[in-house]
């Protein structure tokens, strides 16, 4: 019999359906320590937070986080509101001895990030960063392979993170659906929302970043406010591209917009390795490319994995070879390792930690682009 | 407030967890007029039916069906077991006036499903057979883009289904895991399986198939019983290619086997019309491609359609642009899709009577391999 | 030094052009046996016949093919004129006791084909059909990779060749350009023109074709000439399916039509064995799909060829890894090879004899077709 | 009757081949102001220069590159040899009153390249620089989009030129077959040789670039020397990857290396706009892909165009639609316009001023790289 394990949401948005579903998902598909139970969900508007606690099960809700936080039947918290507000929720968390789930970007700054790490480590208690694309399983067997030593020597890791939806002027900034154009909810645009996937995986993949060189471009430079009506400066980066050096001597190479026609989420690493290179995208997260040049040289060529057997990454979990799975199922994963780990006493990663680390990539690529150098990464 | 509805589920394998799944799913996703309650599962073996109702929320279990079928709580009986029982299941539910969601193929032969074509409509009972493809959205999107007239007058219609899972002798047939190369449990083998699949699209999309020529071939002659250990000869069709004639004057070319290596689940279809051509398959099942012949000379191609929008089928339910959905999803939409039917009071396709036109298809493809000869469907 | 061999070109159309660039170009390429000369060509309308010779560098032209065949300086008499003339023309070469290489299909019909055969081999002159898709670098591999017996067992053969050029019913029939819609000088429609290559090539790598069971369709019933401006009874197949089984007890699935929206001149191939399997289209001539079951199940992929290294079938003798020949490359290769085999006395192959069992199967189509009839090929 | 027109070639190597093959095929498909005729091949090798005669068909051939300059019955000197000594022929050239056409990249450096644009055009000669790859079809015919209007607002060019033939360490530097890799013979690495060809494409689509940041970086340190077989300290970059921006407000990405394992040469860009994208790559040169907003939301894709018909850019003179052309082709247009310019006395692009273009742009990234800093493009 497994022990319930009482969740509180803090965030209704589309992260709180993503994590929502994940929660009620993994209990039928893995075999977990815990029993997850839905709680509690808290948000702003109270008939909004009613809605979709009825929609999702949740046993209760509110508008007051602190409440979520305070509650002593709350074992954890799931944080899934706009990055201005996740140190001040996260360290409550800490404070109060819940686990915490914390969606990405961990913070606005290096500073919060830090002052966050440093409260979840000193309360002890389990921390994981939502950068859900390492669970995609083809994204999982790429860490696999190159764990294996399949790639040999790395050369080169490249990632895109390309979208469209912003290009016409008429789009809002500030508000409940665009508050990722706000500077001020958001901390930065494509660097903290995108770019910081992207890091996320490589350096999970391919060790640490040393030194960037960034440049960022707003192009469209006023939007209204969604709710003041306002015209205001657009203060975020619509567009940012960087190149890197890895700690092993790989270089790399690192691309975000918002501005690529025909692009709406599309999420690519190529790495290219010494024996062998590997190609994924999230248009077709359910494959993998890879070509291993020490196949005969007549039948060498990228292969095409369909991700999908039994053997693969998770995919025993779910369907029959074929049959593939989508975006959701990268957060099923999350929670389903994240109480592994629990039950275990191990960190889940990526812990606060880890996502402390990228938030410096992001930092020297925000700083490196306002000064025209190049920057290390402390 | 939503109405329950009751769901009694009869077969806990792999269709009895993608409908499980689905139950579970819907009312998170999309406005119900019922809420689905798992009620029971019901399957042979005791302890199996037990931890699938655990697993799965099900507030009993049984391993007699016509407890289920019997149990006046219960609303909907959901036929999930081979095909061999279908018939006699399907029509004792409807003589209790049990709505019902039956798995494809609908019968072992055409007499069967006309004897259950009457007793759904004498009942006057809600009836579905799940051919779920039908309710991929780019499929679904395929079907309007033909209603819309968008093709204009079609020429081919092709459709394969591609597995390689038999190929080894050393699989064995009968038995849980593979009762679908036994002739007795599925009554044939790739036809009713996988072309049952490609003909009720077909239909659905291009309208009543008129004659067949088909070749059929059993490449592994005998196999072991999973069940007693005994080598005995293979009855079902490993392979089946046929031709066809549609209604509406166009012609059509189907094929599937389990021998063509590198292909799980690969159903493709591709349709020709005068002005624009559709293609799809199952292993990228989130595209769609689409050729139209009145784009701009310079810039006209084959169109790789990522159908994630809010305005394809089914999509505003789900996540955001360029986030796919599964397999699995097909199972929710069509649980949504039945449930708003039944709340309508209309019938919900495909039908049992939709089902049947599909057995015949397919009873005529089988009479043509064994005669050598083309074939009315009557 | 290499001694000239003198060429007599019939034929100033399409195929005139693509044999008289593969006479130009080969010995630039390739270290031949003899050296092309481009003696003199051919053709109906002499003002027609002079340019050609002039752009082609010809040493003379004329209307009167017959001073071809009595030339005693022409080596090799090389036939693109419409289908019902090969007969003539190749038997009176035959008798002059030239070297042919003849376009294809090689006649209208099995009788006239055997006339062919026999006077080639009465004569003892080399003859060559021109099947050039066989000699696409990525079709030759594939041959070889059959012979190394890579695959195993076959258990599938499909091929396709679809276009769309005469969906329009404003096209005309007969005249210079569209001579193939005319059944009088074609002798039948996609069968020999499409089907005849897709056949060619599929007997060349799976063996003969034993029994075949088709389906033939003319979607647009009149046209006008081109000549007369006559309206007329079109008599040609605009499209032809037939499943078949192949001597190895594999089956065969082949289509072809010019009502395909869409695709041009997508020729493909797919066959399935027991260990791997290899597709192919020309619309991507340069690439060969190849997947093998015996990679690790984890990085197990269709594999995308680019069949432009020097290790590849005729490649040496191009450009550099990743850069792609086309289309007219196949008619340098089938001189190179052809003019080898001349030098060692050896036949060429597809020999005539080679083609006759080609139009033995396009015969047997035709007649399944006509009378809804597996039909066996003798 | 058209004019002969009298070619000297210095350089039998690869580009050597290309630029014979270009100029005996350009009449056979092309109405031609001139008539090329080989007259004269120069090499370093006597026996190689003789053999290279003989199969080309050059007239004559010689080891001394003054002779052919200083030969009256010249008219156009095609300069094909390593980039070191292109600076010394090309102004000979011009100051003999010879038309030019010159590998790429036109020089060494920028200082080179100056003199050798002002030699040109105080001569008045004639003068072409051979970056091909803008006369491949789908690469003209995206120009000719982006010169429509069709993209609008440029926000994103994006291209890398991909290799992997230098991985392993024991290939050697210096020698006829491996001069690229000796920074004495190339002046650089895959900035003047890869780069080269994407920024040359890059600033004809989407004009100027005004300032760069570049990273490069030697993996393999130690080669040896193809002829005095001594190692020695590789001087060229392995990679390169450098950020722009262009003149109109766009933000440029490029990349090459030769350590990229599973591409051979995979040349691509894209080009994002404000309703639409563009798409190109190498290893199937005969496609474009093409992605506009416009387009009906519910068949909204990329397409892939098959660029073979008769209404795209140069291939009215090749073959049918569907039939692919290839890499040599891009040299034969080449020819085909450089004379038909000439002829009507304009320039042909790109020109040697047009190449010191590009050469700027490649010494300011080579600066950059060095100095780590954004650099101004004067």
């Amino acid at each position: 019999m497994t022990k319930p394990l009482n969740v509180g949401l803090i965030g209704y948005g589309f992260m709180g359906r993503t994590h929502s579903n994940a929660y009620r998902k993994a209990p039928n598909f893995f075999d977990l320590p815990y029993e997850p139970v839905l709680k509690t969900v808290c948000g702003l508007e109270e008939d909004q937070a009613k809605a979709f606690a009825q929609k999702w099960g949740y046993e209760s809700y509110t508008t007051n986080w602190k409440e979520v936080v305070e509650d002593e039947k709350i074992d954890v918290v799931d944080i899934c509101v706009p990055n201005n507000v996740h140190a001040e929720i996260a360290i409550a968390c800490a404070k109060a001895g819940k686990a915490i789930c914390c969606e990405k970007p961990l913070a606005l700054n290096v500073a919060q990030a830090e002052e966050m790490v440093a409260a979840v480590e000193k309360a002890g208690v389990p921390n994981l960063v939502s950068f859900n694309y390492r669970r995609v399983p083809a994204v999982t067997l790429a860490k696999q392979l190159i764990d294996e030593g399949r790639l040999g020597r790395i050369f080169h890791y490249r990632a895109n993170f390309l979208q469209d939806w912003t290009i016409s002027a008429d789009v809002p900034q500030g508000g409940d659906a665009t508050w990722r154009l706000d500077i001020k909810a958001a901390g930065s645009g494509v660097t903290g929302d995108l770019l910081a996937h992207c890091i996320d995986t490589a350096m999970w993949q391919n060790g640490p970043i040393t030194s960037v060189s960034a440049m960022t471009e707003t192009f469209v430079k006023e939007r209204m406010h969604a709710e003041t009506h306002k015209i205001e400066a657009v203060g975020i980066d619509d567009a940012c591209t960087f190149m890197c050096r890895f700690d092993n001597g790989s270089l790399g190479n690192f691309e975000s917009t918002r501005y690529a026609r025909g692009h709406k989420a599309l999420y690519t690493f190529e790495i290219n390795g010494e024996h062998a290179s590997i190609a994924w995208d999230l248009h077709d997260l359910h494959r993998l490319s890879y070509f291993d040049h020490r196949d005969d040289s007549i039948v060498r060529g990228w292969r095409s994995v369909h991700v999908t057997d039994g053997d693969m990454p998770y995919m025993d979990k779910w369907w029959v070879p074929g049959l593939q799975i989508g975006y959701e199922h990268t957060f099923v994963h999350q929670v389903a390792d994240f109480l592994q780990s629990m039950a275990e006493g191990k960190p889940a990663a990526p812990t606060f930690r880890d996502a402390l680390a990228t938030q410096k990539v992001c930092e020297a690529v925000l700083n490196s682009a306002k000064k025209k150098s190049w920057e290390q990464v402390k």
